[in-house]
């Protein structure tokens, strides 16, 4: 098949017909598959299924300290959690606390504290008269809406298969004191699945700021979810380039066992600096007298170690590896060489991320939903829901069984090639007109 | 015994010698008891260890509505919890969030949402140039602290045998717009374990604040943790008297369960009006993607319903209120009638509230603390840990095994005694030197 930009006017209005007649039939095949969250399946749920065995009512749920786990105290989470995080975020368990069962939430926290109390000394965000974020895009809608709902201006950053536009981030961070801030998703990133290269790592630690409450948001959300079990992406570990580089304090490190254990039920993290530790220490003694330490350690005696974890990690790849192969297989099989689409081969993570014709991605995701496949909305991946040149979408062929995500992904392709036709067509029709 | 006020100088010195030699003997005992919290004890914690079997590798996990726990989702808790806890904080489970293993967090992030998003529309809180609130004292350092870490000013509200002095409260309130909220612990107080008289909730549900963004912080942390099986103290349901009162959206009720299963592994509840809830949903949705929802279920299957827990916490009851059976008798004993000191006799709770004379608690608690008995600093039940008659302490007998908190409680009364024998010697001084 030709790329379709090549097509004329009669051979679009041909395949048209075609493509509209196959949408049909799809449309009569009441779908009701959902792909717009990146949810574990429930195979990969039934692998910590023995988490619910560690601990029974002969346990002795006393830590390696003696701290009886069921008691109040321990406000940053028990010293054996500590490590198996640690080991997992590649920091020292000194550098850590453990919160509670979401790392989103400890994102939000972290943000209305500048709000309220600043970072290390420095102005309450609030009484600013304009805080700004930069977003590399496209990125992680959650993270957008954090910033959003406290009013902070958000920048795009144009992502690049490195990592974020380095010299554009460089320049704004250091020209302007109003940004406090910049979301990163470092390792197979949402939704595009890119790590940031060596390179890009050591830009940002070594960034000069303006703002000297300034903190990198490294939401270092699928460290250890690779999918194969060699050929994975390597990031230079931040807190410690940061540290090299004369800039201690310069990150705030997040991860959790979300999509290691249980979405919701897992244990979340926060790595960081002493100084920027002691900071946040000072707002967590009031916030709660310590967070679920018979979780942290269930987690410790069902996971062992680190070792543990990987091995455990493998498991979840063996059930993503064939979905994501396939969601490729049938990208390039459909959509290979039409010049209608393009899309990221990730290594790890739980998205693709597809680039549409201009102006396209939209429609593509309604034409989905009008057959009973539920995508992503289109331009959720930027800041405030607008894809400026609406062309990403996210996919998420996680969750769905491989069945359902075949099916899912031969709609989305036609829903492709019927919405890039139309465009075309629409273009052709609207120069005709300029003329 | 005379009481103190009545014996002459020289009756108190030589008095003094003797309880100095007392209080000499403690001090070779090596004593390490800590009385400083209100903890549940290692047989309370015994109590919920079944618990952790009534989920194992082999049970479903899925909730009745169909939704699988072990993944994302529901915002504001799975509807069987939601109707466990709405049983226990006696309200309709629609009016109910579930969220994490602190109510105390809950209340830190309400306080937080108001500084930095208002109440139902009002201007936040941090761009105004004062807030304040009212505290009940004594009450609970904890909920101060909150306050005081965002700079809201605290004003005493002196505590009576009914509840807070509602004159004062409903002439601060309707008088001065800054004031936002009151602090509230209505049944079995922290820490006098006083419950709100009826008059007091019915004063409280009619309340008309100058400010719209008022709430009433009605922390019901102790609402089924009575230590008798029939003589227990009813509240007035908040929700549903606000209601009646044409005030539905005047209050948010708190509770958890910290002191019925683990603290700090339990789960914790906000309830409110429809209104409040769908402001508070707002924030949330943007703050998690919802809280550990295996933890609800496991405290569901455990406890079935409201009967179950009613049935656990007698349990609990039986193993507390020897304790403050103990603490009674002993005060009692060793202090009744010398006008030195007085004390509560509460049905439920956590604590004992005592008043010393005038000055001296500061000293008690110094004294017992070098005779190796540390009890809550004095002071604490103030906000900023201030107490202007220096008289109140908080004995927490819970967590203490019988016999040490005999010995605890009996060094206790010593140092009452010799503070005020001091006291009285120092006034007599100051008098003369006056004359």
């Amino acid at each position: 098949m030709k790329p379709y930009a090549e097509l004329t006017k009669e051979e679009l209005m041909e395949l048209r017909k075609v493509l509209k007649a196959q949408y049909r039939e799809y449309q009569g095949k009441d779908l009701k598959l959902d792909m717009s969250r990146g949810k574990p399946c429930v195979e990969q749920l039934d692998l910590s299924m023995g988490m619910m065995d560690v601990l029974n009512s002969d346990s002795d749920l006393t830590c390696e300290d003696g701290t009886d786990c069921r008691n109040y105290g321990v406000l940053d989470g028990i010293r054996e959690a500590k490590e198996l995080l640690a080991d997992m975020m590649e920091v020292n368990p000194d550098n850590l606390i453990i919160y509670g069962n979401s790392s989103l939430n400890v994102m939000y926290d972290t943000i209305a504290r500048s709000m309220t109390h600043g970072v290390m000394g420095s102005t309450p965000w609030a009484k600013l008269d304009k805080v700004k974020f930069l977003c590399p895009v496209p990125g992680y809608d959650r993270h957008f809406a954090i910033t959003e709902y406290f009013g902070i201006e958000m920048i795009n950053v144009p992502m690049t298969p490195t990592g974020p536009d380095m010299d554009m981030v460089e320049e704004l961070v250091a020209s302007d004191e109003a940004i406090k801030g910049i979301w990163c998703v470092p390792k197979y990133s949402n939704p595009q699945g890119i790590s940031y290269s060596d390179e890009t790592v050591r830009r940002f630690a070594r960034l000069k700021p303006a703002a000297r409450d300034f903190r990198i948001y490294w939401d270092n959300a699928y460290g250890v979810h690779h999918l194969y079990d060699h050929d994975q992406d390597h990031l230079i570990e931040i807190l410690a380039e940061c540290k090299r580089a004369g800039n201690p304090d310069l990150v705030y490190k997040f991860a959790s066992t979300s999509k290691v254990s249980f979405p919701g039920s897992g244990i979340a993290a926060l790595a960081t600096s002493l100084n920027n530790l002691a900071d946040i220490k000072k707002q967590l003694k009031i916030q709660t007298i310590g967070h679920d330490k018979v979780n942290q350690l269930r987690h410790v005696r069902f996971f062992g170690d680190i070792h543990g974890m990987v091995e455990h990690m493998r498991k979840h790849a063996d059930i993503l590896r064939p979905k994501f192969e396939m969601v490729e297989e049938t990208l390039e099989r459909e959509l290979g060489g039409l010049g209608i689409g393009e899309w990221t081969t990730p290594k790890g993570g739980y998205f693709i991320s597809f680039e549409s014709m201009e102006g396209c991605a939209k429609d593509i995701v309604a034409k989905c939903k009008k057959a009973g496949v539920t995508m992503t909305p289109a331009g959720a991946a930027f800041p405030y829901g607008k894809d400026p040149k609406d062309t990403n979408i996210r996919i998420a062929p996680t969750y769905p069984p491989l069945g359902d995500l075949t099916i899912a992904m031969e709609l989305f392709s036609l829903c492709v090639k019927l919405a890039s036709v139309e465009k075309l067509l629409a273009d052709m029709k609207e120069n005709r007109n300029a003329e």
